[in-house]
């Protein structure tokens, strides 16, 4: 709890007066007010978390954070348990949806075992953090204890930590991989919200109707059973949370406090991050959200951490996919900002070329 | 027309077998089926143009068109017609939105003259391919003589013929400028679909509501008093269009009759693509649509079209910015369908380790 203490009381709020010279760039600029939408939000917060207006996202990294789920005994995935790891090894070889785009974004894609039921050897390069090889049932009882719980999100901390001990990084992308992990996502959205289950329950890999209707009833009778209080983020995780879920929590808290912009992926990576932004509500100003996913729960975490996601392409695989899709946005967002001539600037080009 | 009439019919059908091939791949790669959304039909439509799985779009370029527009006589945008020139040389400069953008797309961006009402110095680095200075008053007399819109939809097919001519290129963006061309645009999107210019006009640069009903009043006079045909696109172009977007009309043609595919812009560029597909229904296999714009008429020319566009970031600029953004996720969607490894791939490299 030191860290995550420690952590939370280190973020600092965003430099306002850099924010408001990037704004004032960005309505002087050669274009219509306000022409570039979305991506001028985007540049001025950036701007605002670096102290510049000359944005630089050279080193970026996405973390996939894995873990495994006892509630796959109730039959609420397409997949068996035993692709978690295949997954993670995928992610080492490279070949996985997440290497592909990670390489395409210009960012280096690194897997992290937070709670996989499987025994990776300590040489694999991965982030080694496991709490447990996998949450209990929650179906029947808590996914974890309160004490794995706080493990989970320290462990996600230390990710930045180790990360920025290696080296610059400036931008940070949350992806997941875990067999049955939009139960528990969608569990944790319900807990915070309140929203009837049946409404932000989706199909995961794409189970069929009657696997969604057993999802929902198994959601539902978790939450009747264990209660966990909206008020208490660490007990919404414990009860029906997941590692992965907590890991992916602990990398926006530790981007945060690090001052590194994170830009957070689909339903479980978008959990992590509301569990993150309920325990330390400063952390939000560094967080981007890469895009709304079919997942139908994803829309109410948006609504619920009042962000617009960047893209909708109708992604439903996580590993960090629509992160590094976005992170391309941002990339091009700091360029907007910084080398779009303003009606001063071309006025001057054109006097000196005179 | 002999250009125009030879560039229709020079349009292939897209390579079936590999389409076929690509959505198999696609299909069976180590995540869940249909997992990576829209950029999956992009990849296969991209793989079926270009008859092979592994597409690179390593030469692309946007083509900025450039034209004025007499209605600009009626107060319906902000700015004066000398800011088009103005941007033409903002554009040789590198210093506008549309060169930042295309940079980081690693797109050349080359500005052409459709129409500018300047005499630009023929030494200027742009495709100068002016049809007139400027159009006629739409809400007076037609826009253009039939001859004229002719000519400015051969003038973009020529500038397609010229660009491959001097070297290889796999993709082409189409962008717009032209102070007043949101008129033209609005107005050719209400000739073809006969839906009310209410429904379908926009703010443009950002006019305040009194201009906006002046705007919607204008198109309506024009409408009325030369009844463009809509089974007759080169009459709905030359009646009420602008000589850009004739030739981006002419790009969307040139680039399917070379099996190139081409990535349209916002309002404007979409209206030049839409008499495109009105001319040659068989160009819009090689049509992408990067975003939906602010400026409502463009949903009605997506859903006229029917396409759906791969961005919402609420842009309203034009220049190419939105083709250029989305040329990073087509590029992205290549590498989706050739470098993500299937499950059998996967099983294979996990067998050779062993």
């Amino acid at each position: 709890m030191e860290l995550l203490k420690r952590s939370i009381a280190a973020i600092q709020p965003l430099n306002e007066n850099v924010y408001e010279q990037a704004n004032e760039r960005l309505a002087n600029q050669a274009r219509p007010a306000g022409s570039l939408g979305m991506l001028e939000a985007v540049s001025a917060r950036l701007a605002a978390i670096f102290g510049t207006l000359d944005v630089r996202l050279t080193h970026k990294v996405i973390i996939t954070c894995a873990g495994d789920h006892g509630v796959t005994e109730e039959g609420v995935s397409l997949f068996p348990q035993e692709v978690t790891p295949q997954m993670v090894f995928n992610f080492v070889n490279g070949g996985a949806s997440i290497n592909v785009l990670g390489k395409h974004a210009g960012a280096r894609v690194i897997a992290a075992d937070l709670g996989v039921n499987f025994d990776f050897d300590p040489s694999l390069p991965i982030f080694h953090k496991k709490v447990a090889k996998g949450t209990a049932n929650l179906a029947r009882v808590p996914a974890m204890t309160r004490e794995q719980a706080e493990q989970s999100v320290a462990a996600g901390i230390e990710i930045v930590n180790e990360l920025i001990a290696e080296g610059p990084l400036e931008m940070l992308g949350t992806g997941d991989m875990g067999i049955g992990n939009t139960t528990p996502s969608s569990a944790v959205i319900a807990a915070f919200s309140g929203i009837a289950v049946d409404k932000l329950t989706g199909r995961g890999t794409g189970i069929g109707d009657a696997a969604l209707a057993n999802k929902i009833r198994v959601i539902e009778q978790a939450l009747a059973l264990h209660r966990p209080d909206p008020k208490d983020p660490m007990d919404v995780l414990a009860k029906v949370g997941g590692f992965e879920i907590g890991g992916l929590a602990g990398l926006v808290i530790g981007a945060a406090a690090a001052g590194i912009p994170v830009v957070c992926d689909g339903l479980i990576a978008t959990a992590g991050a509301l569990i993150a932004c309920e325990l330390a509500p400063a952390a939000k100003a560094y967080l981007f959200a890469s895009h709304r996913s079919v997942e139908v729960g994803h829309r109410f975490m948006h609504e619920r951490l009042d962000v617009a996601p960047l893209l909708d392409l109708q992604f439903r695989l996580g590993e960090g996919t629509g992160a590094a899709i976005a992170m391309e946005l941002l990339d091009a967002a700091t360029r907007i900002l910084c080398d779009i001539k303003t009606f001063e600037e071309v006025a001057i080009a054109d006097a000196q070329k005179k």
